[in-house]
């Protein structure tokens, strides 16, 4: 177990692998594996690429570890794989860009799936993205599809959100805008080279406009109130603001990434010098610490629990006999909840 | 409150709507009213619609929603929207095609928005379909964008789920659909009348093939064995298998959409004929439970932790003192979590 750390913390490529395997197991040593690695993360920037199908997020994701490659920044990718909420696979896509990339030790690129419900998809891309900054990567990109909750609340783990659109992909789509918006430090269209690219660009910065200006803070404390959990403060709104830029890309002619890159490289400068990094850590900590605790105790309920219990009341339910709040409150009295 | 269940159950629109309003805000009496409703409950059919953004899933529920208005049967419709995981605001498109319905008192047309995280929407969703069943509607449509996890476990709550499908729509939606294929009763080839429509056809089925035969089944005993849940046994894999037929439709020109409705009530009669609905129900009822009992876990260890407790450990979490999780057990360790 430590070895595994000890390796990873060296540079081994294969503990790297391991690790993540574990950790998306969900194996029940990975926790003192994540306290090992832990004092050993903070170093890496972490950038959220976000967007629906066919805008072309995985091509973007391509050219940037080829920006920061030659840079000479090492790159990890974490690739949430929508696809698969059960099954696990690697989607196809992934394994071809890994191969595009398989010559070069500083880009490692990982698909994550989806395993369970109850939160099991956040947990493991966290540890995950501290896996990465553990064995020292100085870029870590998460992609995830923009749309549900799921994946708002894994990409509001990285420290710059990049949102991507592409022109003309109908009414959808623009819905789907409207709420992932509001988490964006960056807007990218896509495909610029495509017709109605500047229509688009139009459109995002007209909803900009109408938008939250601090936009990272009013999610999170959304999310407190909306989910009656205690959150920080806000800080203040006097504070300076980061107006998110949009930039128009074509990831195939390599069109706007250098603009791109300075953008992410001028959201880190902006969240440094204005000290809002610590705020921003703050509340994502928080609200992880709330998710981690209810699967914890969610554990502990059930194995206190005679399985003849919840048997009886899942048919008392059905029967319409009980309603399942109803249900919930008769284990909750029943059982402490204790080891 | 009881006044307004009595209102619900004689018909009251306006009851209705002001309960689902209710309950999207998460009142603190909703749990009263809706112990109230849940005997009235379990008579509607309940088909869950999901597909990635540009399917045309909208104007396919507005089709059936007319189709079923011809036969007489009456229809409520419930949008889950991606859109809005914060602002709560219903998106255009639902408004435009309320309206197209708003002279039919048989239409009732609902937008839920995400709440907060930790399974607020999909808690949400189930109550509103509850409420729908209650008030006597003969049919219930959720609409769900299907990408992502809170998504497919909203879909779930269907009797019938449909996955729509559109041609031509890029390798990141063939992506999307290895994984929500599983959970498919019904298969929708929409915007037919597009080229490509019989590749995506033969696409489909050829995914078919090699996926799992009792897709429900197999999906719910993932979601329990990976996330560590007890869940009851699956039903014997001998028994009679439901093979998801895979229709064309074109929604403008109501292109197969007698066949669609045919196979929805070809599936309904699979599940009752075989004994299947009571094992489905048991399933899902078990993970509300679950899903349920976690939340009401999280409140009343909240309540019973000091504030300055759970600050003082964020702040030791970011300065890297102590790692996430464990954090989690001292929190555990030091509050019984009792009220």
């Amino acid at each position: 177990m430590t070895d595994w750390a000890k390796s990873l913390l060296e540079g081994s490529r294969r503990a790297l692998s391991r690790i993540l395997t574990f950790i998306e197991n969900n194996e029940a040593s990975a926790p003192a594996l994540m306290a090992a690695l832990y004092p050993h993360t903070g170093k890496a920037w972490v950038v959220g690429i976000t967007g629906a199908p066919g805008t072309g997020k995985s091509s973007l994701v391509n050219v940037l570890i080829k920006a920061y490659r030659a840079q000479g920044r090492t790159v990890g990718v974490i690739a949430v794989d929508p696809s698969s909420p059960f099954s696990g696979g690697a989607i196809l896509g992934d394994r071809v860009r890994m191969e595009e990339h398989s010559g070069d030790p500083g880009v490692f690129i990982r698909s994550m799936a989806a395993r369970g419900n109850l939160g099991g998809l956040s947990r493991a891309t966290r540890d995950a993205i501290r896996v990465f900054d553990a064995a020292g990567f100085d870029m870590i990109l998460v992609e995830t599809v923009g749309a549900g909750q799921n994946e708002v609340d894994i990409v509001r783990a990285a420290q710059t959100i990049i949102v991507v659109e592409a022109p003309g992909m109908g009414d959808d789509v623009q819905a789907i805008k409207a709420g992932i918006l509001e988490i964006a430090d960056i807007l990218v269209v896509n495909k610029a080279d495509r017709p109605g690219a500047a229509q688009t660009v139009r459109g995002l910065k007209a909803m900009l406009e109408l938008g939250h200006p601090s936009s990272k803070e009013s999610l999170i404390s959304h999310h407190g109130r909306l989910t009656e959990v205690p959150v920080l403060p806000a800080t203040n709104t006097h504070e300076a603001i980061w107006l998110p830029p949009v930039i128009q890309t074509a990831s195939l002619e390599q069109k706007g990434i250098a603009e791109l890159i300075t953008q992410i490289e001028a959201h880190r400068t902006f969240l440094t010098d204005n000290g809002k990094t610590a705020a921003i850590q703050d509340r994502a900590i928080e609200l992880e610490l709330y998710e981690r605790l209810q699967a914890s105790l969610l554990q502990r309920m059930i194995r206190a629990t005679p399985p003849a219990q919840v048997l009886d009341l899942v048919r008392r339910v059905r029967q319409r006999e009980i309603d399942p709040q109803s249900a919930v409150e008769t284990l909750l009295t029943q059982n402490d909840g204790q080891p």
